[in-house]
């Protein structure tokens, strides 16, 4: 068993259909989409571009939808959400909603993702550190994976430290998972010192969101408050999973 | 100013012309490169192909130069040597030579680093590490450069430990050099983590060189000697740049 990292989509291998994929966007696609179904949304469909999100929603003809997603940090003009998960909190907004959901970085990680492997990807962040840890060893160990591969989405191409933060928390706690059934698993290079670091420095996930560059960034144009809610470790306990058309837990 | 580390030269940005750029690849390039140069070869000429090294060390009409440089790690079939430091002590052989030299990963990053910034690249590892901190934080200084790029070589495309575990170790020593002439340097996202990580394991580099990926494999083909010499931090104080033609001190 191998627990690896990819700091960005970029550095997906050519192959990986033996893997069990997970992507991880902790500012703020993922931490997002964990809390819309933990509090209600029926399922969140990831488009690539905002028409393909207005198209599919009326192609798919839902009646019960609701567009969300982010350019620039920015909700999309004629959305009705952004990419804040304060936005989706409401359960009487998200209640059995469809959520159309296109964001800059979040949302083509997981298509690349689930195009790659060919299989379920699964959704983590730190709100769902322990339940997605569970959940993915489970996966791996179910279908006798000999990899589960962390995809951080990174920023325009670029490794994001609070990506990397959350992949290295997660790769250790799926070594405590699979050492409790008896494996023994390899980190890979890159998962080395992500798990290192990460633990070293487990108490601090906002002091260390806000020196990233995009939480930096999402600080600037008024979005400080997501720091501090994408920081909490285990808040839920839900674990999405995209199926290649929806996300559900 | 900003330190960056990227953890291969697939993730160097489009363009990165202001740029000061550092290719690091410990295991072994730029490790025998520095060691090839201390112990008086005149020059090294980095090839991508076999054949170009070949071709190259005619056409340019040396009658005193050497072929080096491995595949798989292995010496090239007929060439005089391979891609060990301990094939570039002894002064007797390398005294005044020209070495056409091709490696996997080295070679072709540092044609890459030279063709997007536009200028000389320097070469680091950790046997000449505070020299080239040194003279890497000069250069940024005498070209007014707001940028330094810490290039690591990587294997086959992904990121290797010992490079990334080299770039912290150097971030964080050209902070130190940046602040001693007043300057507060940025570290980007990748170079947070790298030079925390690295700091913290500072007195480890053969143990971490002996748990990674190249190193083991560099183990298992009879290389285990390499890993020992390349840790030596600060071994040497020359600093080899490359011209887009040649590598010199």
């Amino acid at each position: 068993m191998k627990i690896d990292i990819v700091s960005t989509p970029r550095l997906l291998p050519v192959r990986f259909k033996d893997a069990i994929c997970v992507v991880i966007d902790v500012l703020r696609a993922t931490t997002t989409i964990v809390t819309a179904l933990a509090h209600g949304a029926s399922e969140v469909r990831p488009c690539i571009t905002a028409a393909e999100a207005r198209r599919r929603a009326e192609s798919e003809n839902k009646t019960s939808f609701l567009l969300g997603g982010e350019r620039r940090g920015l909700r999309i003009p004629g959305f009705h959400l952004g990419n804040s998960p304060m936005e989706y909190l409401d359960p009487g907004k998200m209640s059995g909603r469809v959520i159309y959901f296109s964001t800059t970085n979040g949302t083509p990680a997981l298509r690349r993702a689930f195009q790659g492997s060919g299989r379920s990807v699964y959704l983590a962040a730190l709100v769902n550190l322990s339940a997605a840890s569970t959940i993915v060893a489970k996966a791996a160990a179910d279908n006798a994976s000999e990899r589960v591969l962390l995809i951080c989405a990174g920023r325009h191409g670029q490794p994001s430290l609070e990506d990397f933060y959350c992949a290295g928390l997660m790769a250790q706690r799926l070594q405590s998972e699979f050492a409790e059934s008896g494996i023994l698993p390899e980190l890979s290079d890159a998962a080395i010192p992500a798990a290192e670091y990460s633990m070293m420095n487990l108490e601090e996930p906002l002091a260390i969101f806000a020196a990233t560059e995009h939480g930096r960034y999402l600080k600037d144009i008024g979005f400080a408050a997501d720091l501090e809610f994408a920081s909490q470790i285990d808040k839920y306990d839900v674990v999405p999973r995209f199926d290649g058309k929806r996300i559900i837990i």
